[in-house]
């Protein structure tokens, strides 16, 4: 195998109490990409179709996430990678990852796999590193893993992947304002209350077993979050008004995607997620901020071959 | 039916990561009590068997679990209790835990079951409130329904039953030290960094993972506390020791029993139980503090008839 095509997914950060370790793949909203093997060694980034993004290999995530699989791997040749982004770079629901775990994935693949799927989120988090200064694990998780993943320690790295209901699915919607990841940052509180915190863990501790029981009421009273979703809606026009219409119409819950501007709504079943879409829009429409809307089932495998 | 004599078991409280939320049911550890009904109204304690407790109803936990759920029934009549008290009070395994849970289920049994479990809890925390001035649930909640719990949330009361695997085996060791429960509360503080309080929820999440998943090793691996244990352990001697002596036995994990001075270990299999129970007793022996201690396997129906 010389050259692969791959679907490589949006995801959801941040969701809701699971601050900086819950993950969730979406299954019809993401980049394509395709790597070839050259005899050059190297990663060079010969395409990019849809965003203006530098191809520079060492300013573009998929490139760094790429070069840091190379280092690691004995294979004397490199790659060239074509990036067909559909995901818009600052929309809150992982563009970098999709690029940076799509590309590191279809390497390991053309290689014969012989990196494991937590090397590779290690590779894939060198790309975050340049998106976002920071090397975190908690979109490239679930893009390479699939379903929900929770980041339970980075010293040691262990990601543990949940399998997520069959008939969840994700409604998200984009208003087309931008929020720069470092004031979204900055914004952020660095200490807690105790009372606050034990909320917290307890809504993380529901979620999950909401999840892996396919209790979808559990998952719906778990998504709260006490912490950041206070503060950091602050930037997201509307914000409120959203999350209060998506509830009305039968959303399980509702929050902030990675670090916004984009909001998600979990739902049981496509019928209600279509619904939620609806009222979301209504909302946008109704207060004048433009935006985009996806409507996706969870995807069960992550980044996949087209 | 009119008079019942039941198993109340003792319980751990505050799993490491899980302070506040998590608690499980010991299967062998526990009190008996004699439940019966009465034609006069009320709640009358009229025997304590093993420990020095205040028989009258008002101030003894059992008394007031009684009078709480007596309060929403419609009950005409009343009941006695005997207790023959085998947790010694103070030893942070849940004593007036299993004396409330004991007698708010009993009653519900003699009256035909008129309550959910989560009644049988919000009777039963009236006891833990006259106990330990707090009407905290992670005793009581596991107490009833068995296995661990999740007390998902107080405002209102959402406890999340979570199974516990087959092997899974406890092992307890009480040193024979007076820990004041104000004390233990009093050294803790009350606010902690965001950083600190990720690492929690993580390892909270990965907990009921590996719970729901039989996954011994991400149990193992996600009981870590990294911010009551490290206060709290000042308090209870040697138990940095007992600690690893029990990891470097086999245990899957250890931390401080409810407030303490109790320190539990979890282990997969009776066999590695015993053998963390042995090293445990060596490291006390051999610091010269008096101890018991307890091995049992997870109790998986909580409250039960004898």
């Amino acid at each position: 195998m010389e050259e692969v095509r791959v679907f490589c997914p949006a995801t959801i950060a941040n969701i809701s109490c699971g601050f900086d370790v819950l993950g969730l793949a979406l299954d019809s909203v993401g980049d394509e990409m395709v790597v070839r093997k050259t005899i050059k060694k190297g990663v060079f980034i010969t395409k990019i179709d849809g965003q203006n993004l530098p191809l520079q290999t060492e300013k573009n995530a998929a490139g760094v996430a790429g070069l840091a699989l190379l280092e690691k791997s004995n294979y004397p040749g490199g790659f060239e990678i074509e990036i067909y982004k559909k995901i818009k770079p600052g929309s809150g629901i992982g563009s970098s990852a999709a690029s940076s775990a799509g590309a590191v994935w279809a390497m390991d693949y053309l290689l014969g796999h012989p990196f494991t799927k937590t090397e590779l989120v290690t590779f894939a988090m060198e790309g975050e590193r340049l998106a976002s200064e920071v090397a975190h694990a908690d979109n490239v998780a679930p893009a390479l893993f699939g379903d929900f993943t929770l980041v339970r320690s980075y010293t040691p790295l262990d990601i543990v992947p949940i399998k997520a209901p069959e008939e969840l699915y994700a409604t998200i919607i984009h208003p087309q304002i931008e929020v720069k990841t470092s004031d979204s940052r900055k914004i952020l509180k660095t200490t807690l209350s105790m009372e606050t915190a034990i909320k917290q863990w307890g809504n993380v501790g529901g979620l999950i077993a909401g999840l892996l029981q396919n209790d979808y009421e559990l998952i719906g009273r778990s998504l709260e979050d006490h912490i950041v979703e206070p503060i950091r809606s602050i930037l997201i026009p509307g914000f409120d008004k959203v999350k209060k219409a998506s509830l009305e119409a039968g959303a399980l819950g509702a929050g902030i995607s990675g670090s916004g501007p984009s909001i998600f709504a979990l739902c049981r079943g496509r019928d209600n997620a279509e619904n939620v879409a609806r009222t979301m829009k209504e909302v946008y429409v109704n207060i004048g901020v433009e935006h985009d809307i996806h409507v996706s089932k969870i995807n069960h495998e992550g980044v996949r071959l087209v």
